[in-house]
């Protein structure tokens, strides 16, 4: 068994979109596997008392011209969308709900439920579109419903996000590879090199 | 006369030292010259509510991490201040009396200011060092000392940092290279890609 990469993300998180385009074929390259961990950025800004980048004057412009200069850097289909950011915690529920009753399908659901929102302009906040996604995948969208608001599924996504402040994870995306930790779809690089050599 | 990347930056910013030490040769690669502009974060984040990354609960500790190994990643050489971040006011205006004084010595100030601090742990929010390192240029501390706390230089630095505010400057170091800004010392790559190509 492969060693893991930990992909701590929002669903909301444009940089978190962008870098779990990239992950994959970076972990693959090393013999990685790739471990998603969504999280509630907002449980965790009432930890650090951080706030979106899109809240705070200046950064906010910045940010919307950095994100599509960024996508364009590394090929990923960008639209930013006009509901930003928006509520991801049914989005959270729902993949661990499906990590465990569908753990084959975990991945393709990050995929789909990002490139849905950040591609494709889709309200990721809703549960029925959630379950159509999932559908999409093959998953029974009654099935999907009756999970996602599961005491067992709240609990589970719960304890990641727990888990994840326990880390030290404070923004999205996060990544840890043994001990050591990447803040951000800019570190991707450092990632890579340190996969291949375990230096810098 | 070539084109400029107008390099802006706090005398107390880690990321905007590593990225001091990786510019001057780049834009020479491309037939750019760097204007320095030193800014105070401390009226920057007045405006927008930011607080420097040390101050905030789990960012602080990765932020230790992080510099070191951005540092070992370019091959800057780098010593985390004991006392960080202080203050840079008399630095800043140190930079606004030499640009006009001695504008040959300007890049010169800035190197020795920031090596100062971040590699070998010099009090650089202390105006008496600042006047030895201003010496060791070449420049009369006497000037030097008389110069820093002087009502023009007070009004030049403060114009330059309304000028940065204008432009949407939030942080360090930030970047403007014709209308195309970058902001971090991790966008270096994206800048050294459109000073080549115009691209992203």
């Amino acid at each position: 068994m492969s060693d893991q990469i930990t992909f701590y993300f929002d669903f909301s998180s444009p940089y978190g979109y962008i870098a779990s385009e990239r992950i994959e074929a970076m972990a693959e390259r090393h013999d990685y596997r790739v471990s998603w961990r969504p999280i509630l950025l907002g449980a965790i800004f009432k930890t650090t008392g951080a706030r979106p980048l899109v809240d705070i004057p200046l950064i906010d412009a910045y940010t919307l011209y950095d994100l599509p200069r960024c996508a364009r850097q590394y090929g990923v289909a960008y639209n930013h969308p006009n509901r930003f950011p928006i509520a991801t915690v049914a989005a959270c529920r729902g993949f661990y709900w499906l990590e465990t009753t569908h753990p084959g399908l975990a991945s393709a659901y990050v995929h789909a439920v990002l490139q849905a929102y950040f591609r494709d302009g889709l309200a990721i906040d809703d549960t029925t579109t959630l379950a159509a996604i999932a559908g999409k995948l093959g998953v029974s969208t009654e099935d999907f419903l009756v999970g996602v608001d599961n005491d067992a599924t709240r609990a589970r996504a719960r304890a990641a996000i727990e888990e994840a402040i326990a880390q030290g994870v404070f923004g999205s995306p996060m990544l840890f590879a043994g001990k050591e930790r990447f803040f951000g779809n800019d570190r991707l690089e450092q990632l890579d090199h340190w996969l291949a050599t375990g230096g810098w």
